[in-house]
């Protein structure tokens, strides 16, 4: 009879494309995995370039550069067995792989079946598709070897246990959106139960450009029963030890999954934090108006970085009120970040003298609204050159969907902070967040949102209120629904149609818009592939 | 014995999502080839939504749309066979099929088999396979269908002959590079020799976002001879008679292709007229510089829209040689554009001013360039905005590659025509352009190029010459060359790896970047998909 096996789930934050650097961090966390008593360490999908590597995959060399990185990982499983994913190269065909490495020999190496090539997802655009089950022998134990969308499906999972498997290996790079956990968890209950099978679920963590992986790896026994739950948002490693058919934790360790909004908002600090680190700026820069999108960026920043390392810049006009300048600058001190006053009025000034006669007689419009704009993100990006500090653009989902924002103004930027989270969502994340420590002045909280670009203008003066707005948005663009069925759903016609029609006409804006963390299972990057050029009319 | 069976070749510019207007479009012209004499009408992949139409597929009311499009063709196919290619969902699965309507029956569907999803295309995002040939019998003729990529590979076009094709159509949707006619009609050639089939190549026309198709569709008897080949870059219909395994050309009409920068001029005219009238803008603006970049945009964009929707604008400052000046204002009134001066000094100067204490004691750096172009920027987008002239950019494919840019300042615009022109083939456009009338300054041409952002500042000063620089960046760019590949292709280890690097390092503006005319493998669009936080260094 087989000896109990310890397994270690080690879930990393790994820098996609750096090979040496990946599979260097491996062997260095399989050692610290056998200190631990474990025999085998389980690392998540493609560990070893990081996810997604994108077209780094079409590059001759990297064959090359995981052959030399695998030698490292054989070379560190002398004592411990060690299940990493990586790409693999045979007969002219790339594949998606998952391999275990034991006693510096490979016992088995599996190609993922299932390649995702839906929403943020393009894996048939550089893999193959395997069509083999991979069971492999460790200390006596069958362990099935699957790859994250593998399990999304029945035929991996029931192939691995016809093959012999009595414990499944599930290596992920699972990008979060609000309410995946919950679905990952029901799906390897399902596939525990009906194949009395137990399987461990190993999901990277950490910001990759617009997708945040949360992490949050759990293992499932074969009656289904969770018995180890690791945390979101951080790197984690934790034991469970697996006998006869038994799966136990090995310390009583278990996070409880935070609430819907307290998922949200670390998603959002940890794709912060790592676009700005793993990119090696200095800090962040940020304008900061007085409104709640830019008190909820500042307060997002700092949880990232901490206050030494973000700057906020308040550039006030004539149209700024008194309480913009008074929030702002309140919000500043609290927060401990270093803060400054800039008049956009000279600037703005001469550039309206220079355009004067261009100008002559023509009624004013929103150019002089995104002239202030840009004013402003010009003077951001100049302080942002000569100071090495990235701006963070403080736009949301609902603004980023209708066009209301100006390109090279306030869209002018590296990374936005709140791209994918609706204005609804701002407020509830602004109260949540007040809800830890109070840093978000209430007036910013409770005043009608304005852009503040002309004599008293609110945002619903263009807009339809942001309830409604957010909710025509959220059934357009993440359900596909047309203007018909919208409208059938409670919404008046002419909203519905103007709403959708400011989506439309404004993919050009999206398209030139800084990268931002997608917290949806549709945002407004790779998962989104409008044609701007479109003559598809809003109808049925 | 069958009668000889007249076929019309429709080679259209459709628009991407107005499936009534291009289904329209279908009947008219249907109607005009059956009046010059034609049983059958060709049109192209996908004519009914154009190609490509992207996430307009996931749309659920694009069947609904489709279905009523095909009535109207239907209704169209009394005196005339259709065949056309459109999007056909069946049993939850989207196809990209070509049908065959005649007398306002369905003759047959086809559904492509060979999904391209490499390069800018997405086809396995959105299409399931097809596995069957389609042979439709018209007037005693045995027709087959296929469907672009799918004569890309031996598989379907065998299949068709083996179910009894003597003719087989081929619907495209073929986007232009440099070279492609050749490869195509080579390909063609060896499919009507080897399998002794005759082929039809319909290709559709025109400018949507980054790709330009070229049109250029012809037939090819079964001996491989090329019997009709029609115009590249403009709408066309033509016929050809088939009669007992004979092709021939209707009426002599054959044109001859261009030269390769012939092709090249024109395919970028396309792209630029198609973006601005598909989109609807009144005309387009540009910075004129004095510098040969904005000379070549300033003619293509005459060329592509006539000068009355052209406007140019100089900007100078300090460093604006009085050269610049000359050779702007020059070019401009030779080309009939309506072209004014506007300072940037002003704005500049008031930008410094509110910076000083900011600045204070920091070497001058890139910055100070940077909010010139950045003042240039604001000023285009300004007039733009108020004249709905839409700011066409000058940068050219070198300058994107290494990031010789500057975000929100040259950078601001619509759409790009040089973008993916290598400097060095800007200049042989330049003499090509003034080949066919005299219409760029020489002294253009000549000088050697600066930027104009630093006293006596050349681009040589700061990057390789630009044969270097456009040799090393097309080996790593479209070949995929690694670092020490490309040294050892004779360049110096410190330009291979100061290059790689820039490209590398310089993706986050690429990102930001306003779409342009594609015309290599490897644009920097939809076409290269790499991520901006990157660990990837140069090496092997």
């Amino acid at each position: 009879m087989s000896q109990s096996l310890t397994i270690a789930l080690a879930q990393h934050n790994f820098l996609v494309g750096d090979i040496s650097g990946n599979s260097q961090r491996i062997a260095e966390s399989a050692q610290q995995a056998q200190q631990q008593g474990a025999q085998l360490v389980v690392f998540s999908e493609l560990a070893l370039t990081g996810y997604p590597p994108e077209d780094l995959l079409l590059r001759p060399s990297l064959q090359l550069r995981v052959e030399e990185a695998l030698q490292q990982v054989a070379a560190a499983s002398h004592n411990i067995a060690i299940a990493v994913g990586f790409p693999w190269r045979e007969q002219g065909k790339l594949y998606n792989c998952a391999g275990v490495w034991y006693q510096g020999e490979c016992l088995g190496r599996y190609a993922k079946q299932c390649l995702p090539n839906y929403q943020v997802f393009d894996e048939q655009r550089y893999f193959a598709t395997g069509d083999q089950p991979c069971v492999i022998d460790l200390l006596g134990h069958r362990i099935g070897l699957t790859v994250c969308e593998d399990v999304w499906h029945q035929g991996p999972v029931e192939q691995s246990v016809a093959a012999g498997a009595e414990l499944i290996l599930n290596l992920n790079a699972s990008p979060f959106h609000l309410g995946k956990h919950g679905e990952r968890l029901t799906l390897l209950q399902q596939h525990a139960r009906s194949q009395n099978v137990a399987l461990l679920y190993v999901n990277q963590v950490g910001g990759q450009d617009e997708l945040v992986f949360d992490g949050g790896s759990f293992a499932v026994a074969a009656d289904g029963e969770r018995v180890l739950q690791m945390p979101s948002f951080s790197e984690s490693m934790a034991l469970v030890n697996y006998h006869s058919g038994q799966l136990q934790a090995v310390s009583a360790q278990s996070a409880e999954p935070d609430s819907e909004l307290a998922s949200l908002y670390q998603a959002l600090v940890l794709g912060v934090r790592d676009y700005v680190n793993k990119n090696r700026f200095k800090g962040v820069l940020l304008g900061l108006s007085g409104g709640i999108d830019s008190a909820l960026t500042l307060a997002i920043a700092v949880d990232a970085l901490g206050a030494e390392r973000v700057q906020a810049v308040m550039m006030p006009f004539t149209y700024t009120s008194g309480m913009s300048k008074e929030d702002a600058a309140e919000q500043a001190d609290t927060m401990g970040v270093r803060y400054q006053s800039i008049s956009i009025e000279p600037m703005y000034r001469e550039f309206m003298a220079a355009l004067a006669g261009e100008f002559a007689g023509l009624p004013v419009d929103t150019t002089e609204e995104n002239l202030q704009s840009r004013c402003r993100g010009v003077l951001l990006m100049a302080m942002s050159n000569k100071s090495g500090y990235m701006v963070l653009t403080t736009g949301n989902k609902s603004e980023m969907a209708v066009g209301y924002a100006t390109l090279y103004g306030d869209m002018a930027g590296g990374y936005g902070a709140l791209k994918d989270v609706y204005k609804t969502k701002v407020f509830a994340l602004a109260e949540y967040r007040n809800s830890l420590s109070p840093v978000i002045p209430q007036r910013v909280i409770d005043r009608p949102p304005s852009a503040e670009l002309a004599p008293d203008q609110k945002d619903e003066d263009s807009l339809p209120p942001y309830p409604v707005l957010d909710a025509i948005l959220e059934r357009y663009i993440e359900r596909d629904m047309s203007a018909e069925a919208i409208i059938s759903a409670g919404f008046t016609r002419d909203d519905v149609l103007r709403v959708l029609r400011l989506v439309d006409v404004n993919e050009y804006k999206r398209r030139q818009a800084p990268i931002g963390v997608r917290v949806t299972q549709r945002g407004f990057g790779r998962d989104r592939r409008y044609p701007v050029t479109n003559g598809w009319k809003a109808g049925i």
